[in-house]
């Protein structure tokens, strides 16, 4: 007899599956699809604890870990809105808020008030763990946009001056994971994938 | 001034890219496209830190956690091989020996160490952690094949006893969860994923 404590946990789980289709604004290589938000997610949870050793000394890397494995599950239903597009991110607030509400009561209350404080300090970047988690959430697109060099219209557009504006926060929180930052993005910017300027 | 040892951390993560390119014989939803290895890794991640409770005690989730997002990175050069192909198993193991030799040195000595020893623990499942990092990885696979009612003519083709035989080790590790896959493995047959028998 399977408990309804167990039904509820499948069924977030099952829900999960549609994360991997939710593509992001970044790509593959070979070029032929776009990233989704779950590969996403992976990739900055590996970051996570390979680069734990920039972080300031307490922070709680297993919380960090947590946080950005369930970082953007909202979009589930909120669906990935593109970081440089003002007014798409400022609506997108309620919306993830409701995709917020929607999903994480699939879960036993228990877990979902749990997973639902997660994801809210994650938004509200109002503690080291949830600092290192956006840090890395900057990160990863930077480094990927390079990697793939990706010729999507809307990456390639960008000025540089957006990208610094958007990402120099990483400055603070680490001087030597911006200095690599900021290299790779003058390098995209000489291969044509961002604008000078 | 970036150091050798970011260089090379940075090397490792952009190396991490090619596994979002390395497609198994899962699906998606829709059925446009196979899983591949990055977004299952995040799949399983999430499951082993939703899924502790069914652990016995002491497990180290957050060690769980290390080896699920690594487990599956040999595969970069390795590729992944289907777990019913008997024969391309056995041949995969030396692939995947000389995979592990070569990613895992892309990073700074001590990390490169510690990562391969955890992915050597998930592959010998001598410890709890590395238990049930396989029983999550073993289990995700049936839940993906039945919620994408994936189509894909090589899952089509196997056996319930066959499923039955990889996977009833997870008994062993938690009756709950077996109970509940084996539930969705008889329900998947009868959907025609499965072939009866």
């Amino acid at each position: 007899m399977i408990g309804e404590r167990l039904e509820r946990q499948m069924g977030f789980i099952f829900e999960l599956e549609r994360l991997k289709t939710v593509y992001r604004q970044n790509g593959t290589l070979g070029g032929k699809r776009q990233e989704n938000s779950a590969e996403h997610s992976w990739h900055v949870s590996v970051m996570a604890f390979l680069l734990a050793e920039y972080c300031p000394e307490g922070v709680d890397v297993f919380r960090v870990l947590k946080m950005l494995l369930l970082h953007d599950v909202v979009e589930i239903y909120a669906g990935d809105t593109f970081l440089y597009d003002q007014q798409g991110r400022e609506d997108a607030k309620l919306a993830e808020a409701a995709a917020a509400d929607r999903v994480f009561s699939l879960l036993p209350e228990d877990q979902g008030s749990d997973f639902r404080a997660l994801w809210e300090e994650f938004e509200r970047r109002d503690t080291q763990e949830a600092l290192y988690a956006a840090v890395l959430d900057n990160l990863q697109p930077i480094l990927n946009h390079y990697f793939t060099n990706n010729q999507n219209i809307a990456g390639k557009r960008l000025l540089r001056s957006q990208i610094i504006e958007k990402k120099r926060f990483i400055a603070e929180f680490s001087p030597e994971l911006w200095e690599f930052a900021e290299r790779i993005i003058d390098e995209s910017v000489a291969r044509g994938l961002f604008q000078p300027g």
